[in-house]
């Protein structure tokens, strides 16, 4: 079976890694010649808008799917007109856009922060005084790792931040008190069947996702299953979805979802019994999932702008695993996990590496 | 970093996929312009003793190894001239002759079957005479998967088999009444350390493998650890090395070893913290040696000659590895994996896997 992917970046890498032993095979589109996905198959060199390389990837490709949620959208609604494309092109657009996005998780009955549509200073300011300070302005698409944010905490930030943000369709957000940052990944097969890895308990820095610790048996798993659930559903959705929520007290508050496999399921590689990765593959080529189960502890470490030392990362008793990228400030280049019995075998590993 | 490899089969294809995180690169030399694991790099596409292609693999690649040990030794002696080559040419050669691995073995004190060369009839008579029969008579080198091989029952069978093995030359082995076939997979590191992972029982169909299952916390670890552990000194050994062993009441007799990553060590992928493959590449590397612990229980089942239902292995909760080899009768083109929190669980998913 042959797999296409739009977007050869490190997700694109890691699926196809996790595609081999099924003896799928690999097409990227993607506009970087040293795209760090196309050793492991075909590249097509061009924007992911390219009428040409589009087609060739509908025609060659048994099913296509995507690893980054900024793809234009009228690229994969040409390819769903031509082959099977999961996750569907409602679901991309719904995760493209934080008001769609919060509106239906609010029809689904799932918790989000209180929201207002903003598209000029007057509307931004009458969604302040309805939501309150602090708020965040945000834009409604194409923000990624804290881009296209800003916090107003009191109302001398209100024009601020729309000269900041302001000419394109913005959202403001009220302020969640979280005690800490979750996400569930998900997967859902063609056939409708949902299964969920444990909840992940995530740490940022500068807006970065910097480590990710499994967390099974979280008292919160059910209520963020639940969530998943009945997103996967309203959505039809096929392939891993990554969920991010904050918990406020004993409740799940959903902040937004991405329609892909997520950097917060990345230890799911040795933590799990099956890879988030694998499992998309699994979804999308309508093969049985696998299990979702945790063995033992894990913890993700993201390494942002250089890489680590190799020896090490695995002196310490860690898995590297390094993107192929060239490093450059912000950019994601590798990621370490460490695997565990138990969580404080688990935070003895972690805590030592951390201190390389 | 560039690893080359000396053949381009399914071994390869895992240790290529097993690298691909360390950011390594992979270059094959193989007959086979279909060779399994080309994809996963790049194919020097001609035969084993080619002189511009040893030229080429020695030129371009940071550490070379090959993939099983039918190499003609005098390409692995070339590429030793000119760059770092693991497990070492001694290795490859005391592993291709049965003669020199048992007497080898014998020298350190690790138990084997009684042995005699046979370079003639005569020598074959007066072999029988000394270890009695039954006895096996096998080809000294070329020999795998039964090939190369005749069981003398009676004396009748004596001539029969000269006529079958003889003008190459012989070993004739005592026959072994053991109760059970296990394996030790070892790995060594540039700087001499060793782990060893738990022995994995093995179960042949046809002289070709055909079931693997750990054994963690097997009574009879430490000895097979000792064995391996002697060997792998005695030849400055560095890479992964498997020494497939014999029980007899409450002895391991070595039977031979393989100088490579090794089939009954398949089940390391998802049923050991670091995976034989990934061992094997951190220690030709130079890199810290991962835990060779293994993560609960686990079995691997072979399919030999046909291709398994991949719905059905993954129905029946396993992992499956194809091969991307056209199936053709005693060939190997994948394996499946399964593993349990417990033995009895593993038995339980097992008898589900075979069932199908």
């Amino acid at each position: 079976m042959k797999i296409g992917i739009v977007g050869a970046g490190q997700l694109a890498r890691m699926i196809a890694l996790a595609g081999y032993p099924l003896e799928m095979q690999f097409l990227f589109l993607d506009p970087s010649a040293d795209a760090c996905a196309a050793p492991l198959g075909e590249l097509l060199l061009g924007d992911y808008d390219d009428p040409a390389l589009l087609q060739r990837l509908a025609a060659e490709a048994d099913v296509v799917t995507y690893e980054f949620e900024n793809v234009p959208p009228a690229s994969i609604a040409y390819l769903e007109g031509h082959c099977p494309v999961y996750p569907n092109s409602r679901s991309l657009a719904t995760a493209r856009d934080r008001l769609h996005e919060k509106t239906l998780l609010n029809q689904l009955g799932i918790v989000t922060a209180p929201f207002a549509a903003v598209d000029s200073l007057a509307e931004l300011q009458q969604a302040v005084s309805e939501l309150g300070l602090p708020a965040v302005l945000k834009t409604r698409t194409l923000g990624y790792d804290g881009k296209g944010q800003a916090v107003l905490r009191k109302p001398d930030d209100i024009e601020a931040a729309w000269q900041q943000l302001g000419g394109v369709p913005l959202i403001l957000e009220g302020f969640v008190n979280f005690t800490r940052e979750v996400s569930i990944i998900a997967v859902r097969g063609r056939d409708g069947e949902c299964r969920f890895y444990p909840l992940a308990e995530n740490t940022h820095r500068n807006g970065i996702l910097h480590l990710s610790v499994s967390c099974p048996n979280d008292p919160l798993q059910g209520q963020a299953e639940a969530y998943a659930d009945k997103l996967l559903a309203a959505l039809d959705y096929v392939g891993v979805m990554a969920l991010e929520l904050f918990q406020a007290d004993d409740t799940l508050i959903a902040n937004e979802m991405a329609p892909r496999v997520h950097n917060s399921g990345h230890w799911s590689i040795e933590g799990a019994e099956t890879s988030q990765f694998e499992n998309h593959l699994r979804a999308i080529a309508g093969l049985p999932l696998g299990s979702t189960a945790a063995r033992g502890h894990a913890a993700m470490l993201n390494y942002i702008g250089e890489l680590p030392d190799t020896h090490k990362v695995l002196a310490a008793g860690a898995h590297l695993h390094r993107y192929g990228k060239a490093p450059r400030p912000g950019r994601k280049v590798a990621h370490a996990t460490v695997c565990a019995t138990d969580a404080q075998a688990l935070q003895r590993r972690l805590t030592r590496l951390l201190a390389d």
